[in-house]
């Protein structure tokens, strides 16, 4: 069968390909990975088929039903993987933020009805069509960052019918457009006001009441284990519900305080451990080895920038422990609301001591691994969808370089061009 | 003459007017200026000639030849105005970027010929044909941003040729596309490898050489006065000379220490005094006095992010002083590689303390104080160019809120729709 697509001249492929087999990309494999010069990338279908230097190229295969695509030197990458996001909610909360701005504390916000509990009235509030209206607004903003799949966290309901909802609502906006959404049930997000000091009443209700109404249909249950959310005891216990009724495991741990959250899931054999900002590197160290380096940390570095708290995860030390990290950006309406994961990129590497080259990986394949999507997506290599970036910039240093800019020139999912931001 | 364009059904117009006349925005002015409620702007040519609510719209002015921009409860504001940038350059610094984050000391990196002279050395090779692109690159990528007029800086040639043909092609540059360009001449930005130890006799040259054919090209002078450039002794005399000359001033000053360059270039009323990293609230508030609140000190805070150093003038302090402040990337290869002005806008917000109106204000109204241009933009107000943007928020608040993000969704230069970003 003739290629259907061939994407030529790329002035640097970026191909993610060539670590260790069956685990992410860790230490110094994270900056190991194959770069071709001048090099071409094959479809068929959806799917990519061949990847080499042009002089690979087997033209054979090029025939007048070939769209081809011209590289023109750029840089061509795997489209990017966001694998941590709360896409779905209702309202915003830009009004808090100028608040917090004017000067009033976060307790006082709070004792206003502000807060997460705000979104989640909000969300309760609004209608299915309405919240997928947002989440496919959103995506759509994802997509011209050139983010091809990503992650989407239930958790602003809080109740039964509307944490179902909002599970359902990311499974529609995945449907009703190009971008893939892998969906995670977040009702354990915090303690909603109906179990207000009851939080092990609240999760043993998830475990019996929701999570059997989503087999099949989340493939990820995440917990907040943080103080004012829930503990480590309770998130082991909830977690090993979720593991035992088949779901892969997340957690939202060490964000605020070092509680051990990180390790306990680890331990159960979670894909990720998200946030980290205070884990140690010892702890990181042990997580590596007793995971056999399977289980990714993902780096959120726009959540403390934005939160104005300046404390940032040691990136670096997590890699050099062996530690695979990911970087995502968290969008939410609270914590951080920004969809420009390129931004989260450079902020790993001012912020965190990233090397462009595993910035790169924590934002392909390692954030695929950390969504359960390395079969997939992540890297340009046979068998894998053809989602492809081509971007402005000749060179993958100029990536992060270019601070807080869409690098993005045109975007191809499952072989098929899709945007042109420019 | 009846309106050539209407752009009506604003749904929050900022129109940045009804401040105190004669002077930029400072104290509570910075965010008492006037917001519209379901407003209109309307055009004639390339001017507005009126603006209000669409209650107070004079329907007789609306003919079959008026072109009708609907704003859909859109936030509809002036045109950015970016007040400090290197927009003309050789090559970029990228590679020199990977190497501080792999770990190199700035000083290596000069060491082996790193830094400011690489620029110099790369824009000295680049042939005037290749920098213009370059610039009209750049230029494209502030328009995208919703950028309409842009301050452009020479400074990386160092010699009277060079240097010339710098504030020539970023006066072609304003020529070629529709976003206005003002020019300053910055051949004080370091001393050159030809006149090593030899600052002064450098600046002589300078005043003596190069600013005489200079008179109707550049409408300021800028210097770089900081331990390693120019000292505050010799910037008095080179922006004394300057003046005689006929220029309007700027200096880049209190970047990495407080030497009082700015008290200096105020005191001989500098238009701009920028950086002001250093500067204390104490000397913002003498400089405020002193100058009658004419003297903008313009905040650069993306700077202290890209070169990790985390010290950020207190622009919260300065407002509360008196002192009017504007907000710019400072785009340049070494320490911003960013045109992502609404980044810097929230960085303003989250770092400097500024509230959401005061930061509008800053990149708008102020930025045009900033570079003499507040009789031609920066707010919409009758007389002034139809320099206006509409973005795809609703209400202000969400302009800072959604980090990192591009809220443009149309561009209007002169009354000409000429971008829409998406
Ligand atoms: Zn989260
Ligand atoms: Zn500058």
């Amino acid at each position: 069968m003739a290629y259907t697509l061939l994407v030529r001249h790329c002035g640097q492929l970026l191909t993610l390909a060539g670590g260790p087999a069956g685990r992410p990309l860790a230490g110094p494999a994270m900056s190991a990975w194959r770069i071709i010069n001048d090099g071409y990338v094959a479809c068929e279908g959806g799917q990519i088929v061949a990847v080499g230097s042009m002089q690979e190229l087997d033209v054979t295969q090029v025939t007048a039903g070939t769209a081809i695509v011209e590289g023109h030197g750029r840089v061509v990458m795997p489209g990017l993987v966001e694998c941590h996001t709360h896409l779905v909610f209702g309202g915003n909360r830009s009004h808090e933020f100028q608040r917090k701005l004017a000067g009033e504390s976060y307790l006082d916000i709070l004792a206003s009805g502000g807060g997460i509990l705000s979104t989640v009235r909000a969300t309760r509030a609004a209608s299915e069509e309405h919240l997928l209206a947002n989440a496919l607004h959103h995506l759509a903003g994802f997509r011209h960052y050139g983010v091809t799949t990503v992650e989407a966290k239930s958790g602003y309901g809080l109740d039964r019918e509307t944490e179902l909802g909002l599970v359902r609502v990311a499974g529609t906006a995945g449907h009703r457009q190009e971008v893939r959404v892998v969906r995670t049930f977040l009702g354990a997000h915090v303690v909603p006001p109906e179990y207000k000091g009851r939080g092990a009443d609240y999760l043993h209700f998830l475990a019996t009441e929701v999570l059997p109404a989503l087999h099949g249909v989340a493939e990820f249950v995440d917990i907040f284990c943080e103080e004012g959310a829930f503990s480590v005891e309770e998130a082991q216990v909830y977690l090993q519900t979720a593991r035992k009724q088949g779901f892969k495991l997340k957690i939202h741990a060490e964000q605020l305080h070092d509680l051990g959250g990180c390790e306990m899931a680890a331990a159960l054999g979670a894909t990720s451990i998200d946030h980290c900002d205070y884990l140690s590197p010892e702890a990181a160290a042990r997580i590596a080895e007793r995971t056999a380096g399977q289980t990714v940390a993902v780096l959120l570095p726009l959540v403390p920038l934005f939160l104005r708290q300046e404390k940032y995860a040691p990136g670096r030390q997590f890699i050099d422990a062996g530690l695979p990290v990911a970087v995502s950006t968290d969008f939410n309406p609270g914590s951080c609301p920004s969809k420009n994961l390129w931004l989260a990129l450079t902020m790993a590497c001012l912020k965190m001591g990233l090397t462009p080259m595993e910035a790169l990986a924590a934002v392909t394949l390692n954030a695929a691994w950390a969504i359960g999507q390395e079969q997939e997506c992540g890297s340009l290599e046979p068998g894998k969808r053809a989602d492809i970036l081509l971007l402005k910039v000749p060179t993958y240093e100029e990536v992060p370089y270019w601070l807080g800019e869409n690098p993005v020139h045109e975007v191809i999912i499952g072989g098929v061009r899709v945007e042109r931001p420019e």
